[in-house]
């Protein structure tokens, strides 16, 4: 029995394995589109692995949509939309690299709180899909642990919130690349409370914080309550925060802290590369300037490993890493957690003085839930939906909006970032698709430098249905009509 | 069956009538210490009322300290302890009326970490005795909540909070004396986060805010972080904040929001009289100042009678009701709420940057609690367990402490200020009493008016025990040896 399960598990990392080397050849244009690749009797014997093996790796990359099966001819590369390149770097000097202040004026505040509504369909908000939560075991845990601690479970959890559960977020933290204790790590109500106490504890009002452009909206309208200045810094879908440029105006600029959603970035779902992760954290550390980092996706990751955090090159404790459960487990539960590094002192006092501390029992389920609940099992599975679900819907952006389109190939989470020809505008297609029961974010709520992602849309791909490819084809064919031509 | 129980019910109103009306005429004046109260059957007869009846109001009485059973010759009243003065109101021109900055050094904020310490003796943190919450039932609910409302359970509660719990609340907000709707009430993770967001809602950086002295130190730390400036106006045990001497400090310095603990303050005990309650919101609505109101003790009236909101005489939305369920159901689960009036759309906003949502199981346990659990029931047995112990306590500090010790007479909550005689120092009494495992909260955490209160200090009476006693005795011997004499 337990020789079987281990021989199931070897031969998953195997397809796996092989999946991923094929899948690297398409990506880096060894087999181009409409090429065969070798066919699986051919690759059983190159890579000496079982024709099973093969199979279901063919298998996985059909279902991601980098390959496609011709019958009685063999496995395709399938024609890909460009990614969007999102103001490509030009020289620094050119880039306007001018810190401003954030003032959102009445039309992203309303789209910002009407994102969510759960009437439209789900295309806009970043929220993960329900149904592939552990629901059932989650509020199981939640009963018999709130029974087995049940003085602790009514009792407030102390500064740093509950001690198991900080025993298996630093066990965790090994995946990302980190070291930490459960005496570094404070347990916050989700990873925006991370983020906002982390930008409490290194700011004071009017200093300027440094941020990938496109910036995750709420992070905008958190630096305007915060009363900060925003420098918004190139990005590509690739490699992310352009870190040459950033450089360049760290010579230039006053900047107090860096703010970065580093692994799947959201909107544009760069994972930043190890050498830049590396070379970001030695150039603040120069500047002595901390580092916010978001890594709320990273648990998402569609291959084999999980990227590692920025945090794991800070030696000097300049890294506030920011994370949560929200997007595998339960958003409701509001557990996430910060590893604030020398800015502990500052972060704890805050959250004491803003609720004194998360809610206990949500935190005592998930602490089981990590022990006992098979959260690696989990996840794996959730990557293979989303994995597959994110190939379908660009598959989809490909075929039902206007030529031109680009959409981003991240390699985890469930978000894209549409890049339409000039002349979509994103409120109005956001406004059309409202009028119609959809919802989607207009790439204008993700910055403040005006009209750069006005012909931009983010879109969520964890609810992929029927449903939501018939809405997506509606706002298509919208963006269609507004090129003022036939898609 | 039905008509017992009701009997029942009518009997208990009964008694506890007989003892507020036997416990109003001690409290005037009518009988003095050491005077012999009406026999029980002299009473049962002028009252029209069963031996039983009044057995049980004397009992009851006896119980809080009022009156003790002398055997073969009836009840007395006991001597009570006078209440301290806490600055009585000068000629307000007197007062020095100034804003300052708040700055604590490293000594309070120590302390505030320090004292909730599970180790010691809790007489310092404002806690309530989980002991006397409704753990099992309340615990039993988040199971059997969270199985109801699966899918709800583990999403985000919206930006209001659940639904059901605000019904929940909108109905007993009729017991405080407002009328709101369920589209009135913004939830949040406790009241300190209600409190939090209501200062960040009215209050921009270098603002005023006026408070009642002394001051509740966790507000003291909040508008630290937030780099307000602090009006601190006298109050006394019985009434709270001088309400005349605001309205001259109002004529003669900017302030740009008010903060007050309206029932059973925390750390003085008082209740604000209606009368004043009424004037304080037309004062502050003539110069149109928003009033932030923590009502967090207000459920635990001892009399018969919840104590008004001030929120009650608000017509022009200018004042931000908050509270929350930690001092009476379970702390840990961090329920409170907000209603925020014509702030409404600033508190949400503020809600949803820094944590979206509370966490929705805790939400949808209490409400359940709310619905079917027998709050009212349970709120009436702790109040009369709180009841006895602030009576022992007070007791106690009289017995134990130095002559010239006076302490508060709450008739609510669990906290009592204690004003030593001069010569005895808060601090040194906290750090040697520390020494002995024994938490106490020292007078001058509750100013920044330097020494008004350094030989004051705040008791906790909610874990009233043996342990408890004897730590008091050693306090009090303490502070006996401060003063240079014996206690």
């Amino acid at each position: 029995m337990e020789a079987t399960v281990e021989n199931e598990a070897r031969r998953k990392l195997l397809h796996e394995e092989v999946a991923t080397r094929i899948g690297s050849l398409i990506e880096q244009g060894t087999y181009r589109a409409g090429e065969r690749i070798p066919s699986i009797r051919e690759l059983s014997r190159k890579m000496h692995v079982s024709i099973n093996t093969v199979m279901e790796a063919y298998s996985h990359l059909e279902n991601v949509g980098m390959v496609e099966a011709r019958p009685q001819s063999g496995y395709y590369v399938r024609g890909r939309l460009p990614e969007p390149a999102i103001k490509p770097a030009k020289d620094p000097a050119e880039e306007e690299l001018v810190a401003c202040c954030v003032s959102l004026d009445e039309i992203p505040l309303r789209i910002m709180r009407n994102i969510s509504d759960r009437s439209l369909v789900p295309l806009g908000a970043g929220i993960p899909n329900s149904e592939l939560l552990p629901i059932d075991k989650l509020n199981r845990m939640l009963g018999t642990e709130s029974r087995r601690f049940r003085v602790q479970s009514v009792s407030y959890a102390g500064g740093r919130g509950v001690k198991r559960l900080r025993v298996q977020i630093a066990k965790r933290a090994l995946d990302y690349g980190c070291t930490v204790k459960p005496e570094d790590i404070v347990v916050t109500s989700g990873c925006v409370e991370a983020v906002s106490l982390a930008l409490q504890a290194t700011c004071h009002p009017g200093d300027t914080v440094a941020m990938a452009s496109p910036v995750y909206y709420t992070f905008l309208h958190s630096i305007q309550w915060l009363g900060l200045k925003l420098l918004e810094i190139p990005a590509t879908p690739r490699e992310g925060m352009n870190v040459e440029i950033l450089d360049y105006a760290l010579r230039h600029t006053p900047v107090h802290a860096c703010l970065l959603v580093s692994n799947f970035n959201n909107p544009i779902g760069s994972v930043m590369p190890e050498e830049k992760k590396r070379g970001l954290v030695a150039l603040l550390a120069k500047h002595d300037i901390p580092l916010i980092e978001d890594d709320v996706y990273g648990d998402l990751a569609f291959g084999p490993e999980r990227p590692t955090a920025v945090k794991a090159y800070d030696a000097k404790g300049l890294v506030l890493y920011c994370s949560s459960f929200s997007k595998t487990l339960a958003p409701g539960y509001r557990v996430g957690w910060i590893l604030p590094g020398r800015y502990d002192p500052k972060v704890r006092q805050l959250k004491a003085l803003f609720n004194i501390a998360s809610a206990t029992p949500t935190q005592l389920a998930v602490a089981e839930y990590l022990t006992n609940g098979g959260y690696d099992h989990h996840l794996r599975a959730i990557r293979r939906v989303y994995n597959l679900q994110v190939a379908k819907m660009r598959d989809a952006v490909g075929r039902l909006f206007p030529p031109g389109t680009t959409v981003t190939r991240p390699d985890g989470g469930f978000i894209l970032w549409v890049e339409m020809p000039e002349g979509v505008d994103g409120y109005k297609l956001y406004e059309e698709a409202l009028k119609k029961g959809i919802g989607i974010a207009p790439g204008s709520l993700f910055t403040m430098t005006g009209d750069r992602y006005r012909n931009c849309i983010r879109l969520n791909a964890a609810f992929w249905s029927e449903r939501v490819e018939q809405a997506l084809e509606t706002v298509g064919e919208m963006a269609g009509r507004m090129v003022g031509g036939v898609a």
